[in-house]
């Protein structure tokens, strides 16, 4: 049997309630015995939640309650967050990771007060200045990882650096890849391209030891040439709520033409099969679950809106992240074999 | 009868050749008898496509040749192109823009050599101190413009507002919106995102007299809520990669799934007519054409790859803003209501 795996979830920080929560947890812990979950939050609201979901004594014995009487809502400004909600549901999620009650933790709150916490209670990798949000995109053969997605409005060269250098391992540990390509997202291939903070960091970059391989654009995200991107925070997050809005307009035109009439709607029946096959392969849920990487911890961000299943893989992503033991390896990368930057 | 519009082809300089070129010229000269057209190339390579395209009178009327025996290629460094390729055919069609021997100017070149050339030929707007890249994008509804779309890796908050105000007025004239509504491309609506350059864009906007929104996320470039979005050029450029990027992801996987076998195929054929409208709905051609924005001039910058549709659309582009006499409207938005920042 393998390891258990214990990850702290704040049950309460989503758009969507502490239901959908509950939901998430049930529906992965009969999947994976080993895991134990840890649901954070108000201790009543969530036993009358699991009181019916809990159907059998594993599930009894893979989830807990740890209570929290505060909550951080999604407009809460990150440091007043920190401050003022020192017993919310994301804090003592944290905490936990912190004592090493739990191996990680997931939220799918409020991002920025999420990454202020993680970052004043965890503290950062040493080496490391700045967390970045990390995520796998979907490409033509598989995904590609993307960073900063948005932690980061403004990065210096050495920050772009130190992004590649996370993701670079985070690949090579989870998609057992062993050099993995990395690409700074640019505005064209030539070297002449980009601001002076992209053209800094290529040079960094091919000064080192990652497998670099120059410039990438926007296109590149979806297609086979590479396996990281980085990018700044600003950029990251743009790129990545332009990838969401395309999705939805095409799936929305889609839907249309196939509505248009009883004819069209036959043929949708008819090619029901087909369509189910391309909405789950450009489902967003499979790609739900970003990590807060640099930390002395791993924190794994769930969208918002999450539902059960986005959120269920939110914690798989976890889970991988446990398993790979992330934390480590980014740290021996860092601080044992020269790739560092100090 | 409508005025005569004149305009001049750039014919050498994109990666699919003058044989593009001709037939995108004669297929649009037929659908408006009005428009003039005047490819700028080698003289006997464009005779020689010419003669058999242009199979009645009117045509000849219609369609001329001026020489010109120089080409920017694709690689071609801009401020080199500028200073040693003076009689390239990028050149000679934006001197004709200069001379008033037309009315707009057409090219499928280099963007960085076209943007250096057009400036240094046409000069700015008295008041714009950058020229921007616009263009339409689809929209659940129509279409939402974008700019700028590469011009510039680094803006001002003052070129920001610059941008803004150019969208607007030409949002105003072309799509007669009356006060169109101006975003400001963000990673977040709240007031505390951002970067400083985007923060001080908003201020001055929130202080200006168009009818500015606040910030917008790369998810509303397709939704309704916006007519112009406004961003530097680098957020703009990877955007804009990302969008055809994840456009051709999509078309690819569902191109995939009808592939699959005899039936799905068979049901493709069956929902053939709904697949052509969706296609014809996301077709990137359509939007094919994008606007240097601030120059004395109009000139309309053809996707590189672009056929006979795509760049027969950007010829129609070019229409439109000679018909809305797009620079003057924007001359006298910026030098007579007060708008201007000077």
């Amino acid at each position: 049997m393998s390891a258990i795996i214990k990850i702290a979830i704040d049950a309460m920080s989503g758009d969507r309630g502490p239901e959908v929560v509950a939901d998430a947890a049930v529906f992965i812990a009969k999947q994976y015995p080993n895991l134990h979950l840890f649901l954070v939050g108000h201790q009543g609201l969530l036993q009358d939640l699991l009181i019916n979901r809990l159907d059998h004594k594993q599930l009894n014995e893979q989830i807990h309650i740890v209570h929290a009487d505060e909550v951080v809502s999604m407009d809460d400004p990150p440091l007043l967050a920190l401050r003022n909600k020192r017993n919310s549901s994301m804090r003592v999620a944290i905490n936990m990771v912190k004592n090493g009650d739990v191996d990680a933790c997931v939220s799918a709150g409020n991002t920025g007060a999420l990454m202020a916490t993680a970052r004043f209670v965890l503290k950062m990798i040493p080496g490391i200045d700045r967390p970045a949000i990390c995520c796998a995109l979907p490409s033509a053969q598989g995904h590609t990882y993307m960073m900063d997605l948005g932690a980061n409005v403004d990065c210096s060269s050495e920050h772009l650096y130190q992004f590649a250098l996370m993701g670079s391992v985070l690949v090579n540990a989870i998609d057992n890849i062993d050099k993995p390509r990395v690409g700074l997202l640019n505005i064209g291939e030539e070297e002449i391209k980009g601001n002076d903070v992209v053209k800094q960091a290529s040079q960094l970059l091919s000064a080192g030891k990652m497998n670099y391989i120059g410039y990438v654009e926007g296109n590149d995200i979806f297609g086979e040439k590479v396996d990281v991107i980085v990018t700044d925070g600003f950029v990251g997050n743009v790129s990545l709520k332009t990838i969401e809005g395309v999705a939805k307009l095409i799936a929305d035109f889609l839907a249309q033409e196939f509505k248009r009439n009883w004819f069209t709607k036959l043929i949708a029946l008819l090619a029901l099969p087909a369509l189910n096959r391309f909405k789950r392969r450009v489902d967003p849920r499979r790609y739900n679950g970003a990590s807060l990487l640099g930390l002395q911890g791993i924190v794994v961000k769930s969208h918002g809106s999450a539902d059960k299943v986005a959120f269920s893989n939110a914690i798989k992503i976890a889970m991988l992240e446990v398993q790979h033991n992330i934390i480590g390896v980014i740290d021996r990368s860092i601080n044992a074999n020269g790739e560092t930057l100090n």
